[in-house]
């Protein structure tokens, strides 16, 4: 590699970096994440700890990262305070253990709180890249995530250049920022596929510290495979929307698809490809699976946006290998242009998400299990729910082994009102809540959604509360989490009468 | 008057309407709400009741209306559903007595509900107008919500025409509906006093059945006078707002402000238009009360958009002596363009509303009183809250004469969760949560917003739970409603250890 730039090793780099100061990582789920260089700042830490020095940085990212970002800061106890999201084990238990500082943040919303200094002075850039020129053009690699924003904000940048991936990926990114206001102007994507940006983040050479040579891949997991819940859920989700496109609800061009991470997401997308009635669609999303390169394979997806290609290692080789029949297929934008509300009220995003928990009412839990512990955050989903089209959540009825019913008579902890939920869908079935007053919301959702050993149970606590225009008992609200606390089984609840 | 119009008396035009239609009126607030029909249709309603016949409409409206609307159907019993917010006592009662199914939205999206079918067809339209022309050209009065909707997708069309309203009026209303998508484009407003649209509504007067002549004012009631609790929360905002300009996280030009209605926000607005640090604003807004009146006449505010002009009758009358003044300081958009999420994230809109409860994590209720009774609805809230520049909620630190804590341990009732609430704000202090976790939310707003009566109980109640990302006890986290209902005063709160 011919550059400009003095090349550092992965300790020289961290050496750079001091105590107190904030750092902006590239990373979108695992995929273009900082990896050698957080590792070396981790070793650093520990280093500085042992030598009874204080060192702890802000981490800040794009979405969540790898374990060797997240996991290996954790670990060393050396994060200050961590936004916008995160799904490391870790990191998790330092999290709920009250050590580490989290805030959780709709994504579409931390580039502008950089921009707005609302979480102080950005010191680093810390930026995975397949490429950097002499003028300071970075070709990022497999996300775009908030790079481009802690880019153009940071006082320094580090840059990890990983020759895994091809320079033959220009043009697979679209990158635009928007101005702050009262100068911003429309944000002109009126389609999934269309390119508004530069193919490269164009940066300030002078600010560019040093580059890491890297080799690392991304580090994501494989899924879990499909199962019979999944699939029932996958299925449900079809056939919905392929009844919303008969009853003329649904435009009969049909709309871009918004899915989220995981085993569900997956089944859903499957299950649409799979559906006779549902046309070749458009994807306007966040994470690009393993999943969508098979519906674009398979031409059932004809054009995926999003702002990760979170796919597993030897699908990404696939796709390396036969780059441009992939042009023109897949693109790569900032976190801010992807789940922004403008955009996706525009385009009329049919959004389908996982919830964690849901009430009998329509609210859902995204982010804590019981209502305490931090899973992982609320992601994307409410930038998508607002303002989709159409709002679809999805959930197993039930978890372990049926002693959790995920529907409950109240979220322990909420995250979307019912004001942005518009369908629920488990393996029982669909409850379409449009046009539903509370009442009416429960009993759809107890008839069509909740798990037949849960459902008298959560007919007897709508009964004992009928009152008001939303019925609750604060007595028994939380009867199901606190019997499941005592027991370890939701199905041995009492209510007090 | 001339037209080409069947003139009805209201009796004739309540006439027309069958049991089981759905009528979309005119109004937002009391302003520009039809009047005259919905009365006479509420004395159809008892007609038929009495002669033993079914009779009930849907009933959908921009927002809240007055009572000859929402008060007069409902003492006649005779609406089958409610949409999308109310204020009207009467109605309230029905709704908490679960009589009335009445579904809860965010305004922005009621307009689009009903393009896109979610709630079946519309029967009619009935709208207040300042005037009518022969080829169905229709000035609109006071308010413009979401008559254009419900004018353009009706099959059928009832106007009132009000000639308290001047036909200058032309000019004040900007009226814009977006495409459905895939082919909605960019909502082209880079301003808040842009004009996009046309000045009239255009119908097909195929479509008119008929006008019915009405002389009856808007039926805005005055407001309280500033307390001093009301007057210190909008000093603290007025603080905190040139604090934010003098630190830069507000750009020089300032930003334009969206205020909620009632005494605060006529407190905040106040305090803003005294404050010497805070320059000459606009208004991007929804409800445009009195106080913006005053605001503009001392040139204190420079120009305001907002859905309706819901003044009391003196104001408004002032305004029509004198209406060339106003032209080029006040316009009237339709709701879901005021609200869209597009225009207020574009803008940057400093958004400021009323909580009716908050927790100490920075959640907020602003629909249910004791969680069970719908007080109003969500209204614009949500729209402005989610996209705003900075979000603020405000609300008096107590009620009822401090029996109850308007912050609690948690919200019996969830609208707006943490990830919307930047700012909240008592007659105590501020708390900014902008990048901080549960626990210190919880301490800022404990130590900043909380009456002294409940610090050390809402201290008390955090301590015990200290356990996970957001601490919280299932069996105490409702002890202060509890409390509330068994002994009338929150104050007397134990918890249990």
């Amino acid at each position: 590699m011919k550059n400009p730039f003095p090349i550092l090793t992965p300790d020289e780099a961290a050496s750079r970096i001091c105590h107190d100061e904030v750092i902006g990582f590239s990373g979108f789920t695992p995929a273009g994440a900082a990896k050698v260089i957080p590792t070396a700042i981790a070793v650093r830490a520990r280093g500085e700890h042992d030598a009874g020095r204080p060192f702890k940085v802000g981490v800040i990212t794009g979405a969540s990262t790898g374990p060797s970002l997240d996991g290996e800061l954790a670990k060393a106890d050396c994060i200050k305070f961590r936004t916008p999201y995160q799904s490391d084990k870790d990191l998790r238990a330092s999290i709920n253990a009250g050590k580490t500082h989290f805030f959780d943040m709709h994504l579409s919303l931390l580039p502008q709180y950089i921009r707005y200094g609302f979480l102080g002075p950005l010191d680093w850039a810390i930026v995975e890249a397949a490429d950097v020129s002499a003028e300071g053009k970075i070709l990022l690699t497999t996300s775009v995530g908030a790079a481009p924003t802690f880019l153009k904000q940071a006082k320094k940048i580090l840059i990890e250049v990983n020759r895994r991936h091809p320079r033959e990926l220009l043009g697979f990114h679209d990158i635009y920022e928007p101005k702050s206001p009262p100068h911003r102007s429309p944000i002109p994507i009126c389609a999934a596929d269309d390119r508004i940006g530069t193919q490269r983040v164009w940066v300030d050479p002078e600010k560019i510290v040093g580059v890491v040579e890297s080799n690392r891949p991304d580090e994501v997991p494989g899924f879990m495979p499909v199962t019979d819940v999944t699939t029932r859920i996958g299925c449900h989700v079809a056939e919905f929307l392929a009844a919303e496109l008969g009853n003329g609800h649904l435009p009969k061009e049909f709309l871009p698809i918004q899915s989220g991470v995981g085993n569900v997401a997956n089944a859903v997308l499957g299950a649409m490809g799979e559906h006779p009635e549902i046309p070749r669609f458009q994807m306007y999303t966040e994470v690009i699976q393993d999943s969508v390169i098979d519906l674009i394979q398979q031409d059932r997806c004809s054009f995926a946006s999003g702002v990760s290609l979170t796919v597993t290692d030897p699908v990404l080789q696939g796709i390396y290998d036969d780059l441009e029949s992939y042009r023109g297929r897949l693109l790569l934008r900032p976190q801010e242009i992807a789940n922004n509300p403008e955009v996706v009220r525009r385009l009329g995003i049919i959004s389908i998400n996982t919830a964690l928990e849901a009430d009998i009412f329509g609210n859902i839990n995204s982010t804590h299990v019981l209502g305490q512990k931090m899973m992982n955050g609320i992601g994307g989903s409410g930038d998508f729910t607002r303002n989709a089209y159409i709002s679809i959540f999805t959930c197993p009825s039930t978890a372990k082994d049926g002693n959790i019913s995920a529907i409950v008579p109240m979220c322990s902890h909420m995250d979307h009102s019912e004001h942005s939920v518009q369908v629920l869908v488990t393996e029982h079935g669909v409850a379409d809540l449009r046009g539903k007053d509370p009442r009416e919301r429960a009993a759809a959702i107890i008839q069509n959604c909740v798990d037949p050993s849960y459902q008298n149970l959560l007919q007897e606590y709508f009964k004992l509360t009928e009152n008001g225009h939303t019925p609750q008992s604060f007595r028994s609200a939380f009867a199901f989490h606190e019997t499941f606390l005592k027991s370890g089984d939701m199905r041995n609840t009492t209510f007090q009468h």
